[in-house]
């Protein structure tokens, strides 16, 4: 084999298994090079990831070590990004009924949906996670981007326990925006007890619903080490319940009367 | 710019756009290379795509033509890969009351659900769809997947019709499994009318809920040009409502008493 047809051959194997160490005997056997050669094949791709700002490939050195690719999503593409997402967000037409902002349509596109998840993914990128944690239904496209960036299994918190699943423990949580007592609702065997576990949803406004979500958590003794939300809004009638999370998008104002979307990017992007 | 550092480029381009046209005068002036040389690359990278079994660079001709990455799974791999799902779950640890089979662990993994998403993306490669749709909440992360195969846009049906999302249409349906009456829900400006659309689920037994879609869809004006089951299991009380869809698993049985779990190959391996 070629060192162009490698080069193919070992890009393709980096992007399909992100954050997974791989022994260079490996690549010697299956492309039947030398060792050496490898290694400069490995130099090219490092060098045009980092020049992609698609993440870099890390040599762990030691007995059982190996390289490993890392993603990454370099800070000034991120923020283009988010400003793409804000330009889409602020047109009127987008404002439904109740001052809310239809973004379904955006979050159907893998195209957006995986680069909010390698945003994330970059942010959480040094948390030493065990599950990305989401609560059904839109926070679960972002959930399974965010954990294909750190090579992490997802779990899905249920608003409606069903059958197939069984045992469960649920709680209930106080909802920000109806002020409704709502549950939510987690196999037991979903998840190992004494878990670190990375929060995320797609929406926060006071954050009953994370809040919920750390409450559930803490029943399975898990950690919640990072928490991640793609929109925040401000609540008028409530302070918010959650401190320490990472927003991409501020929703300040939709205004259905005079039409006028305020977004901004939000606090992963400050100072 | 060297040979091995454009084809690592292009690998990664490719990869990341499937079934987008590019025109070669773009990798010409991106990468600042002769026309001849870019295709030469673009020949190394389809004959290692081939080799790979992920599929191929095909070219599109005339003025407005160019290249695109047409992912595929190679029905070998495919059978590998649902072997290697099906020994997973004959674990007798999976059988849970009522005769169901857990299997959120593994949809929690990218691992699985980007080779499921694969396989139903070579199976409806040949339909001209506008997008995939699926009801919440376990069909998503494999509507995702598909998606992501097909590049097209994800339409996920609610069964609770929330605030956020405008107008809907709703529709009701008689579960297979629990005989009761259910509703299922559409924003609708989630999908333009006369839209050709490909159904995709986890898991089906007697058909209700995919019944229920295609009335859904019917209300939209929508045609479903094909439907994609994970797993279908017998139903021993009421026959089949759907006819033709591609499932990837079959459950024959699940003994709770036995500890026996029999599963093979979806109707997809069949002939």
């Amino acid at each position: 084999m070629k060192r162009s047809q490698r080069i193919a051959a070992m890009t393709h194997y980096f992007k399909e298994n992100p954050r997974i160490l791989v022994s260079l005997p490996f690549f010697v056997k299956t492309y039947e090079a030398a060792k050496s050669s490898i290694s400069e094949d490995i130099d090219i791709i490092d060098d045009m990831f980092r020049q992609l700002g698609i993440g870099r490939i890390e040599t762990v050195s030691g007995y059982s070590g190996g390289v490993k690719y890392v993603p990454d999503y370099p800070l000034e593409a991120s923020q283009n990004f988010i400003d793409e997402l804000i330009e889409l967000l602020k047109d009127p037409t987008r404002i439904l009924p109740g001052g809310y902002l239809y973004m379904s349509d955006l979050l159907g596109h893998n195209y957006y949906v995986r680069r909010i998840g390698k945003i994330f993914g970059s942010a959480f990128q040094h948390i030493e996670a065990d599950y990305v944690v989401t609560v059904a239904t839109k926070g679960i496209p972002i959930a399974y981007a965010v954990a294909e960036a750190l090579n992490l299994p997802v779990v899905i918190i249920r608003r409606d326990p069903i059958v197939t699943e069984g045992s469960t423990i649920s709680i209930n949580y106080v909802s920000g925006s109806s002020r409704k007592i709502q549950s939510m609702a987690l196999a037991k065997r979903h998840i190992t007890p004494g878990s670190n576990v990375i929060l995320v949803d797609d929406f926060m406004k006071a954050g009953g619903t994370i809040k919920g979500m750390e409450s559930l958590m803490a029943e399975f003794d898990a950690h919640v080490k990072g928490i991640g939300v793609l929109a925040e809004a401000e609540d008028e009638d409530e302070e918010r319940r959650v401190m320490n999370y990472t927003s991409l998008l501020k929703i300040h104002d939709v205004n259905e009367k005079t039409q006028d979307v305020k977004v901004m990017r939000g606090n992963y992007f400050d100072s």
